[in-house]
């Protein structure tokens, strides 16, 4: 294994090296490859890594320690996040098993679904380590199916094809999670990221406790899963999305669960509808914002800012006195601190105020690590608006 | 009432208005005095509210609108704190029925513990209305007991007496408060604050979904709230407190709720015990860390820091691998964020990471009004460490 050795680290905890942190010279080592990392000062291990020479973050670091990447590290890794979901957070049926920096496999996205697993690979490193990966994943959880969803952008960035496949069993296709007592059908294949939003069933489960009547908004509804929870508490819901498929999919869904004259769902651009129902003058108990994330890049973050006042000043508009709004943000560059800034600049704007009920985040099994910021991204805002 | 004209406003939604604000001489008005504000520019009515000729916040509004303040205006916005508590939160038994600034009665507290009120009145403006808060208290509520509680610090400032009483019924000796499922006794007359942290109770109960077994202490247990949640699940406990009285009434609590074999009670300087604990080498599977309130003043807030960390670091000494360290912050002056800092700077100074499983601010009986940043003061963080 190649020794790279770097300055002294300033970011406690961090399982990434920058390319300006390094001293060595690693043109020459190829994208993927395992390395030990030293400070060259004190000659003390700093951990064991890939690299890609080629990318900002130069190193990731799958441990602190000096190892051996093999095939029995890797098991302990994937054991340890199994035991996490299943013993520590009591999860069965579908959680996220493995989230990447948080559970020291950075560049590996695990999703279980009952006997379904969506796997995402996100660097040329994890890439060289998937069929280890597989195998004991395979051997672990004894799924049907696995799909690799290895469509996601960043892949190409790292020199790596984007592609998704069946790699066992067979997808005709929608499968079917459950979420607390309600199911769910979506397409692993072809739906958003990996398929379902999982990271929000915190979220959704809380806004469940606070809601049981009136009649609210859905926005940007995918498949769903906000609306049929709330309907199934007792309120009625209208779910919009732009998604033809995804409106098709959550109409099921409320079949599914019997909810089906609780909700309606309707395909349309959320912005034109909020604006059709503001020129008729329609007031609702509760709205739920939950975009797909506006920022993709540090550069886009003005844009994106505004973005979130304009879409949460329209659906405040049609929110009744004392309505609730439950609004989130996935833009990894957006904090948590500067959404309550967007919120309070929303109700400036919109000469409101109200009660801030919760402050969420992503759901447990997407865990935080509280030495790497970068792991945190969700955020779950709701208020009652007076 | 005096007519008070003042600069255009900055902050939007605040219910405070700064003397450095004011264009009109408010020298001559008494502390306490209703007053109307407007802005001078444009003769727009700013609110209703009193004011305070010698404090920073000179005046505090008790409505954005041109008002009465009177029995009528009172009860209304007494009723509405009720409805909010009892009808949207669903909590019946004992809660903060109100919260000062955030239920737009600035400068009152008000705690429910079943049949008994405690009452407490911050400034000169609230003490002038106290005998039509209590009328109405007493009819809408009817409780056999109430207390005022007119002994805190801020009251001085405001030239007003500092005292205790009971203006309703007798108070032997405790009272008992339910929570949950359980029971407990508190001091209402000289126990801390309104006798009993009803601010904990939603980050208790979420401690209690994570933790059902194992060996934890339970640092600043006051009355034993964290200690007899968590026995009550299944682990054992040792809470420590400097106050004989506290724990006295910790061990009585214990015994009121059948979990005298799980925890135990030791009047010490956690200081000192975590000191003696760590000189034994002795490890545990949580730790709850609840201090009092380190800083009183933005001034103290540079030592205050050091004391968290200081405390934390000591707490995660004993902490096992894959423990859980549940840390709160009450200080005003300390911000979420600022706390995060802390707790990021004690796991560098540890050595360690972790990850968050749960931000928690005080329950929603206390409710944070989203444009007034003052009215969130509790940070409750759990971690589990590794």
């Amino acid at each position: 294994m190649e020794k790279i050795f770097v300055k002294p680290l300033k970011r406690h905890g961090s399982l990434w090296i920058y390319q300006n942190e390094i001293l060595s010279d690693i043109t020459h080592i190829n994208a993927g490859s395992l390395v030990k990392v030293f400070e060259e000062k004190t000659n003390k291990i700093i951990g064991t890594g890939y690299i890609n020479p080629q990318s900002v973050i130069a190193v990731r670091l799958l441990s602190f320690g000096d190892e051996q990447i093999n095939k029995n590290f890797l098991r302990e890794r994937i054991q340890k996040s199994h035991k996490y979901r299943e013993d520590f957070l009591g999860l069965k049926e579908s959680y996220r098993l493995i989230f990447s920096e948080s559970d020291f496999l950075p560049g590996l996205i695990v999703d279980k679904y009952g006997k379904c697993l969506v796997i995402q690979i996100l660097t040329a490193g994890m890439e060289r380590l998937k069929d280890l990966i597989v195998e004991i994943l395979d051997k672990l959880l004894v799924p049907e199916v696995i799909i690799l969803r290895n469509d996601a952008q960043p892949r190409v960035k790292e020199g790596l094809k984007v592609e998704k496949m069946v790699i066992k069993g067979c997808v005709d296709n929608l499968i079917m999670t459950k979420e607390d007592d309600l199911k769910f059908y979506f397409d692993p294949l072809h739906g958003q990221k990996t398929g379902f939003f999982l990271d929000q069933r915190e979220n959704r489960l809380y806004l469940k406790s606070l809601i049981s009547s009136g009649e609210g908004l859905d926005l940007f509804c995918y498949v769903g899963a906000w609306s049929i929870h709330l309907a199934k508490r007792g309120a009625n819901i209208t779910g919009i999305d732009s998604s033809e498929k995804a409106i098709e999919i959550a109409k099921q869904n409320a079949m599914l669960n019997n909810v089906q004259d609780k909700c309606r769902f309707i395909k349309a651009d959320v912005f034109d509808y909020l604006r059709w129902e503001a020129k008729k003058g329609k007031k609702y108990d509760f709205i739920v914002v939950d975009p797909p994330a506006f920022v993709k890049s540090r550069q886009e973050k003005k844009d994106a800012i505004e973005g979130y006042v304009n879409l949460n000043r329209m659906a405040l508009k049609l929110l009744r006195k004392n309505g609730i709004l439950a609004t989130s943000s996935c833009s990894q560059h957006i904090s948590e601190t500067d959404f309550l800034e967007i919120i309070k600049k929303t109700f400036k704007a919109s000469k409101k105020t109200g009660i801030l009920l919760y402050k969420g985040t992503q759901s447990k099994d997407h865990p935080i690590l509280l030495t790497m910021p970068e792991t945190s991204y969700l955020k779950c805002l709701m208020l009652r608006v007076f």
